[in-house]
C-alpha cells in the first residue's frame, strides 16, 4: 500500500436549507476541498461519493454521484456511489483512500452528502427508519421503549420514527447508570461541552452555549435524553482530496496523512463480544502503528451525549465505567489531555448523515493543519475519526475509524 | 497490485418472485458462490454489495449488506454498499476486487441483488426513472419522444417511465437505421440469437425460442423496439468470491483471473468524443495486456437488442456502421468467431438491475470453468463483461468493463 495524504477539505455550514438540493451543497463542498488543495476539478481521476437517504428524501435513488458531480462538469471519471447510512462518507473515504493506496489512482474526491430536512415531515423523519432492518424494526421499536410503555401499543409523543436511534441510545444510557453510577449531569456534561465547541465552529449548525441546567431542561425525549443531548436534522457536505505520496510531496505543504482506516460491521453477538468501535479502533491502529495514547485529538459519533461517553470506553480513553469521571476532570475539553469533538460533534455541528464521516475527517485536517481557530488544539498532530452507522441489535451495523497524522 | 481470482460463483434464476425478498434470493447466489468455492461462509474477510433501488422498492434505504448478510450469520466483517444503478453490481464487483489487489484482504464476496418486480406496478416502474437526475427526467423525455408524439402532452401506451429507457434506446436505434442502413429485422436478429441461448440457460428468466417474425411482431414498445427487443423487469441475486493468488493456487483447481478492469462515467460531450463502452473497454483491456481480437466470449450490456448491436461497434467487434453485418453473418453466435450473450443476456436471462453485473461474471466464470453446458464455447479461455448503469444525455452514467482469463 502506498502513503495516502488529504491536502484539501471542505464543507458546508450544516443548516436547515430548505432552497438547496444535493448539487448546490455539494458544489459549495468539493469547490472548497479543490481549493483548499490548490487543484482544478480536472485533477480528479477518480470520485467516491456517500449519502444514506437520498432515494427517499429527494427522490434521486441512482447514480447521485453522477448527477451531482456531472452538474458541476466534473464527468468521464469512474465514480462509486457508496452507502453505508450514517457512516456512508466516511465509507466513501476508505474506499477512495484504496483506490490511491492500491496505487490505481493518483488523485481522488471523497465526498459526502445528505438532504435530511423537508417540509413534509414524514419524508425526512422516515430515513431513520431505513438504518435498520425494515422488517425488523416494529419488533426492535417494541423491545426498546421502557417498561412502562411497553404493551401499551401507543405511540409516546411526537416522531417515534425520530427517536428510535435515541431509544437505543437512552437504552444504553439507563443500563450505564444502574451499572456503573453515572449520572444525568454527567450525559448533559458532553453535551455543554460540545455545544461550546459547536459556537467556536463556522460551520456547526447550532452556535449556543448551555448550561447542564438548560440542557437537562430541555424538551424531553427519552429518559435520560432531552433533546440538546440529541444531534438535530440537517442538511450538507463535506469534501476531501486525497492523493498519493507523490502528488502529495509535489504539491502540498502541509499533508495530511491517512495512517490506518478500518471498516466493521456489527453482530448480533455483541453482548458476548467487543463492539464495533473497539473492534474498528483497534485495526485502525494497529495499522496506523499506534495506541490511543498517541492521538491528540479525535471527533466521535456522538448522535447522543450518552454515546460519546461510552465510547470514551469503547475507544480505550479510560477504563470501562469511568467514562462519566473523564467528563467530570475535563479530560475531553479543549485544552485537556485528549480534546473530543472540537467541532462541536454531531450534537452541535450537526449530522446530515451521509455528510458526517467526512466532515469529522474535515475537522481533523483543520486541526493538524493548525487552522482551526478560536478551537485550535495546541500542537496536534495525530487525529481519528469515528462514525457509526445503522443498527443491528444495539449496536452500530457499519462503523470506521480512520487515524491521521501529519 | 496483486493478480485476483474468482473461485467461485452463484446466482438465482432471474424471474418474478412475489414472494421471495432480498434476503430470500441473495442467500440463494452467496450460498451457491461458497458451495463453487468450496469455502464456508466464515471465510469472508469482506463483502461489498451492489443493488439500485431497493430503498424505493422495498423501502430498505440503507445498510442493505448488513441486513442481508447478517439473516444469514455473515457479521462483523467489513461490508460496503455500493450503488450505480444497472451497473451496481459490478461497481461492487471492482470494490471487491481492488480490496484483495490492494492486498488488503485474501477473501472477498462480490454479491449484486435487485427485486424489481411488484404487484404495486407504479412501484416496481420507478427504479426506471431513479437511473437519471430526476430533475432533468421530464426535459429528457420530451426530447426523445418520436417527432410525432412530441408536444402532445399525451402519454403514449402503457408504462411510460417502463419505456423511459427504451426510448433513448429506440433513439439511438433509429439514427443508426438513417445513417448506416441498419434494418429492423438485424435487431431482431440479436433478440432471436439472446433469447435462443436463453433457452439453454437454466437461470434464463425467459427460456422461449422465437423467429425474427415473432420479435417483430411483439407488441410495439418504441419504434423500432418490440417488447422482446427489451429486457424484462425481473427480481434476481448473483455473487461471486475473489481471492488473492496465494488462496487461489492453494484452493481453486481452475481459479478465473480478473485481468482487466475499468469504470468510467458518462459526459455531456458524447457527440465530440467517444463512449463509455469504448472507453472501459480500452482502460480494462489496456490493463490485462490485450486487445478485444484476444476475448473468447462476452457478455454486453443488452437492455434492449439495438444496444448490443451499436456495443458490437463501440467494443471494437467490427467498424463504425457494421454491426448490422456481423449479426447476419453470425459472428456472434455460439459457435461464431466471438459469441456474444451466451446467458441469453439482459433479453432473456433477464435484468433484475444490481444483480446483472455480477450475473454476466457468473457466466464468463462458467464458460472458461467449461461448465456452461449446451450454450459452452468450445475452448473459451478470455472473457469480457460489459455493464452500463444509468444515463446520462444519451450515454450510460456509469460504465464497467472487466477482463477475465483462465
Amino acid at each position: 500500500m502506498r502513503d495516502v495524504a488529504i491536502i484539501g477539505a471542505g464543507m458546508t455550514r450544516f443548516a436547515k436549507y430548505p432552497e438547496r438540493g444535493l448539487k448546490d451543497l455539494s458544489h459549495e463542498a468539493v469547490n472548497a476541498a479543490l481549493e483548499a488543495a490548490d487543484l482544478e476539478k480536472s485533477a480528479l481521476q477518480i470520485a467516491v461519493v456517500g449519502n444514506a437517504a437520498a432515494g427517499l428524501t429527494t427522490g434521486q435513488e441512482c447514480i447521485r454521484a453522477q448527477v451531482i458531480l456531472r452538474s458541476m462538469g466534473i464527468d468521464k471519471i469512474p465514480m462509486v456511489n457508496t452507502e453505508n447510512a450514517c457512516a456512508s462518507s466516511s465509507t466513501a473515504l476508505q474506499v477512495a483512500w484504496l483506490y490511491v493506496a492500491s496505487g490505481m489512482y493518483d488523485v481522488a474526491l471523497a465526498l459526502g452528502v445528505e438532504k435530511m430536512y423537508s417540509a413534509d415531515k414524514s419524508r425526512a423523519m422516515s430515513t431513520f427508519s431505513a438504518g435498520v432492518d425494515v422488517e425488523e424494526l416494529r419488533q426492535i421499536m417494541e423491545q426498546l421503549k421502557p417498561p412502562s410503555e411497553q404493551k401499551s401499543g401507543g405511540e409516546s409523543g411526537a416522531g417515534r420514527n425520530r427517536s428510535l436511534f435515541m431509544d437505543i441510545y437512552a437504552a444504553g444510557a439507563r443500563a450505564h447508570m444502574v451499572k456503573y453510577g453515572t449520572t444525568k449531569e454527567q450525559f448533559a456534561k458532553i453535551a455543554v461541552k460540545n455545544h461550546n465547541n459547536g459556537s467556536l465552529n463556522p460551520h456547526a449548525q447550532y452556535r449556543e452555549r448551555y448550561t447542564v441546567e438548560e440542557i437537562l431542561d430541555s424538551p424531553a425525549v427519552a429518559e435520560p435524553l432531552t433533546r440538546l443531548m440529541c444531534a438535530p436534522i440537517g442538511d450538507g457536505a463535506a469534501a476531501a482530496v486525497l492523493v498519493s505520496a507523490d502528488v502529495a510531496r509535489r504539491h502540498a505543504r502541509t499533508p495530511v496523512w491517512i495512517r490506518g482506516t478500518a471498516l466493521v460491521s456489527g453482530s448480533d453477538t455483541r453482548s458476548e463480544d467487543v463492539g464495533t468501535a473497539a473492534r474498528a479502533a483497534e485495526q485502525a491502529l494497529d495499522m496506523a502503528g499506534m495506541t490511543i495514547g498517541d492521538i491528540n485529538v479525535m471527533e466521535v459519533h456522538d448522535a447522543s451525549a450518552p454515546a460519546e461517553l461510552l465510547l470514551y470506553e469503547d475507544l480505550g480513553l479510560c477504563k470501562t465505567g469511568e467514562g462519566g469521571r473523564l467528563i467530570d476532570e475535563g479530560v475531553t475539553e479543549i485544552g485537556g489531555r485528549i480534546p473530543v469533538n472540537t467541532s462541536g460533534g454531531l450534537l452541535a455541528k450537526g449530522h446530515p448523515v451521509g455528510a458526517t464521516g467526512i466532515a469529522q475527517a474535515f475537522e481533523i485536517w483543520l486541526q493538524l493543519r493548525g487552522l482551526a481557530g478560536e478551537r485550535q488544539v495546541a500542537g496536534a498532530r495525530t487525529g481519528l475519526t469515528h462514525n457509526g452507522g445503522g443498527m443491528v441489535r444495539g449496536e452500530a451495523a457499519a462503523t470506521t475509524v480512520h487515524i491521521y497524522s501529519t
